[in-house]
């Protein structure tokens, strides 16, 4: 087929054909948390090679004995330096001090950021305003040499680390520029059983799905429930 | 059950009872355009009594005779006069001015907000910023006389224009401030069939619903496909 201007059109890749990452290694940056600790027990429980950082050593080796005996804890910058792919799961809060910390160790990685900007009082939780857009783009711009990745926004920590749930039926929204990095992180959310990685929009399409936390956490409130979010009119090609 | 002051703490109310909203009058503003007239043709549909407005009469004749028999069309003002719950269904671009001219005829009615600040480049979609939050709050702050509620912001307007296709499974995230207005919304989606009206927080986290509808168009692009969202983990009480 060629194009408009006689240039071959490239063929659209498959989007569902994600590498296999089954042999990566994966750093959970700030893992000690409850959202870095239940990916990092998912993801071994998937049988990848798990390395848990934080700024506190010995809570990073605890964590990792609670979330299985082939993960492993140090400092942050080690794990960063090990990774392949590296998970910022840090609160809001250290989200930016982190990303100053670690850009050289992180230089070269695949990096996924799952922070969400979001505040509570006795309203309830609301998105904050970030200069860059997103906590995704302030990471983009602060790791210069990583290709960062916005992904596992909105899906349940509690979910996450309870083993005894063996299916958790959420899509994981991927945003992000680099079409590799994306396809990769896609593949490492399906090493969690039921979830389906989905490519959704560029890195500056960020901010809506980290805000939408907010309106996760207001359903669960009504509901009572534990909610997450499903793309429908997708059938896997 | 007395709270922690003596006070006698108000039973929840059951968040899948919704009110009875068969008999009340819809009004589609600019209902001319693809999502109005998709909305439309499902509430008319539902045997609702719709009345669709335009700034151009004559134009909302013309789509309520294309939508159904039972529709009528009129100008906005006299629709907007006309209904217990009006939907904005303008243009980003057009949405402020059409809150100035209407809020006198909308004072005292529910608006529902289905405008999404969207903008479009040669990289896709994306989210713009609203001074006030999101079209919703605009709406909010310039008809300080009605309640109003956002919804239907991220459902596909070629599904509900098709009325081959009998069920839409896509889940209508509803925010507002005021339980009734909310509730009302909700019951609303309802009429549709395969859709669930769901709460999703006050109108201070509406901005989220709207800008997600960029990552729906760049998963529809990618995927080819016709997306909505639904919410998991929420069984109907």
């Amino acid at each position: 087929m060629t194009g408009p201007l006689g240039a071959a059109a490239a063929p659209k890749a498959n989007p569902w054909q994600l590498p296999d990452v089954s042999g990566m290694v994966v750093a959970v940056l700030g893992g000690t948390g409850s959202q870095g600790r239940g990916l990092a027990t998912r993801f071994t429980a998937a049988g990848m090679q798990v390395v848990i950082g934080s700024r506190d050593r010995v809570r990073a080796v605890e964590t990792a004995g609670e979330v299985g005996r082939e993960a492993r804890g140090t400092g942050n910058a080690e794990a960063a330096r090990a990774a392949d792919v590296a998970i910022l799961a840090v609160p809001w809060s250290g989200h930016e001090a982190m990303c100053r910390d670690l850009a050289k160790a992180l230089a070269g990685c695949i990096v996924v950021d799952c922070v969400n900007p979001l505040a509570f009082d006795e309203r309830g939780c609301r998105a904050v305003p970030v200069p860059e857009g997103s906590a995704a783009e302030q990471a983009a711009v602060l790791l210069s040499e990583s290709r960062v990745v916005a992904a596992f926004n909105h899906i349940s920590s509690a979910l996450l680390g309870d083993l005894s749930i063996p299916r958790i039926e959420t899509d994981v929204l991927v945003c992000g520029d680099d079409r590799e990095a994306t396809d990769t992180v896609q593949a490492l959310a399906e090493q969690i059983p039921g979830v389906r990685g989905i490519y959704a929009g560029r890195l500056r399409t960020a901010g809506a799905v980290e805000a939408i936390t907010a309106n996760v956490l207001s359903i669960n409130r009504r509901y009572r429930a534990n909610t997450g979010f499903t793309v429908t009119g997708l059938a896997r090609g």
